[in-house]
């Protein structure tokens, strides 16, 4: 019995995903990978809902928020750095990292991010150049509302906004030209339900033009470099082609079922896991109104152990959860739903806790 | 008829290994993948022949050249880079991009790194405090002297020594720890037989010095969070997971064959490129001295279009061959024999290029 895999990535590839990234290794500078790199990225722009640059880089998504970062900023450049738990937080250490001068916008744990408040910071501090933000907050299970935000930072302020929607676009609608994201940043092994080794950013033209005045030093993560090499259709450096060959599946399958269609299954898959996991009694850490589609955190009860929920569930019942991170260690566990998921995986999970709870202390 | 894929990467892949990268996803912070992780980096360890540190980072080999630049400097630290074709300018370009003080020592394509002249470069300017250098120069298939450089730069001036192995480590013997090599760099394209998508970085007790010192800013390729989160089994951030699988699978076969036997077929392999070459009536870029046992550098003789070679080999002889980069391109075409190669593989190119060349109007 294959294992449900349940964490908020990396996610199940489809066994044809996984087969297409089994193929032979061809000319990274050739033209077979020239006609997929092309393709590839035209797809994936598609799936952004852009007509802006959009670059694949051998990464995580970690690296695609430093990509995102150290291309259109300067030392010293002010900076809202928006957070609502570990993700937001890792964004403006990023910044910090490379000098710039970060002003701190910090929102609880499942609590999202007030458009109202982010105005206020704007109005008070007109010196903010950009806006980071996280759209869909993987340690907490909060989907940001970030057309509000970005109706705020871009049309109210006109401000650089570089979102980290590694974990939400491709499962849940992120329009990046209708909500006019300048920099956005996703990676392959969340939504895109290929294995994880490829991050992907997309610019703006406002973005390359923060981009040309940029001093932060930068050389792997170059995307001046990223564009020169992809007007011959190659990478500067050796892309991970094995991921790309299952990358180049897995967007076919995406296509196929239809991009509508995969917003509409996460969205029933989402509320699957939440109604099943109140209904065993288990609350939700996120404020119900922002719970995100692609994985949901759940509360440890009283006098029951995360460790001990997680280690069951996978030696019993051959699921693996996600331990809490950062501050929420021990206090939440977390589902994640995003990607290959239908909603028998999810009532394998219910069906699991159901199992296992009784027997770590849970008294319901 | 399988391709013939002879470039210096990304290498073919043994189809165990391939399979290998096919396996489903695991949690990327779960059990069973800090065994594997653990293990994987002990065998490299092994297979560097060094006690040192040793990290796997999910990006290409120039991403770890990146970390071995800004984990070990500052802005304005000078540093001396040797250069004997593209890879070493790279490794200079890094460290400007990152605002240190590169001196540049540069020898032609073709020639090795005199170690008299860079230990007349350090007696000149005892200001600089690192040395940069390319073991094996991909580009113009030259292997330096290294143990007479480390002998130098070590034994002579104890400056910190900073090797970019990308293409030999694993294929020519580089012993870290007998040569005293404080930071080594390479890639899992190269000899190790698996995807790219993966890049390791050894460091020494001398290198975490230079560590704890250094000021360039850095996230991404962060070496302490790396050393942190292996500590307990993980990378700091989603590494490349089917590649790691790849990779597990490609360092059993290595160890099944032995290093000593590894770097032996790599000298067979080697000369019956060179030798077959040769018999053709065309000329080796390298000074045969230092001729390279990964990747053999071929002018292109006069009157003679070098991208006419390639494409014939490819379309006729089903053999991917390299083009020269930057300012040899056109000038020289390469054949890689890294890695998965055999003698058979080779006669397969001199067969082809015996049938290719009279085609393309060279008249031996």
């Amino acid at each position: 019995m294959a294992v449900n895999l349940r964490i908020p990535g990396p996610t199940p590839c489809p066994e044809e995903v996984l087969q297409a990234g089994a193929k032979p290794m061809i000319n990274h500078r050739g033209p077979e990978f020239r006609e997929m790199l092309l393709r590839i990225t035209d797809e994936l722009k598609e799936l952004f809902y852009t007509k802006n640059d959009l670059f694949i880089l051998t990464a995580s998504g970690t690296g695609a928020m430093e990509a995102a970062i150290v291309n259109t900023l300067s030392p010293g450049d002010r900076v809202l750095a928006v957070s609502i738990g570990e993700f937001g937080d890792r964004f403006a250490e990023i910044a910090r990292a490379y000098w710039a001068d970060v002003v701190d916008l910090k929102f609880d744990p499942g609590t999202y991010a007030d458009p109202d408040a982010i105005r206020k910071v704007l109005n008070a501090d007109p010196r903010i150049k950009a806006v980071l933000v996280t759209h869909n907050e993987t340690s907490t299970g909060i989907t940001n509302d970030l057309a509000a935000i970005a109706h705020v930072v871009k049309g109210e302020f006109n401000k650089l906004l570089i979102v980290d929607a590694i974990s939400s676009i491709g499962s849940i609608p992120c329009p990046v030209d209708e909500w006019k994201l300048d920099i956005v940043t996703s990676g392959s092994q969340k939504g895109w339900m290929a294995p994880p080794g490829l991050a992907f950013v997309s610019v703006s033209q406002r973005g390359w033009e923060a981009q040309a005045l940029s001093r932060m030093p930068r050389f792997y993560f170059d995307l001046a470099a990223a564009k020169r090499y992809l007007q011959r259709g190659q990478n500067p450096w050796t892309p991970a082609v094995s991921v790309v060959f299952a990358l180049d599946a897995s967007l076919a399958l995406i296509k196929k079922e239809g991009m509508e269609s995969v917003f509409t299954r996460h969205a029933v898959v989402a509320k699957k896991t939440r109604d099943g996991v109140k209904g065993l009694g288990l609350k939700l850490l996120a404020d119900e109104r922002y719970a995100s589609n692609t994985v949901t955190a759940v509360r440890v009860p009283e006098g029951v152990k995360a460790a001990d929920i997680i280690s069951r569930m996978n030696s019993e019942e051959n699921t693996v959860l996600a331990a809490g991170q950062g501050k929420l260690d021990g206090k939440i566990f977390r589902i994640g739903h995003l990607g290959y998921c239908t909603e028998d995986d999810i009532q394998g999970v219910i069906d699991g806790l159901k199992a296992v709870l009784p027997k770590v202390g849970f008294r319901g």
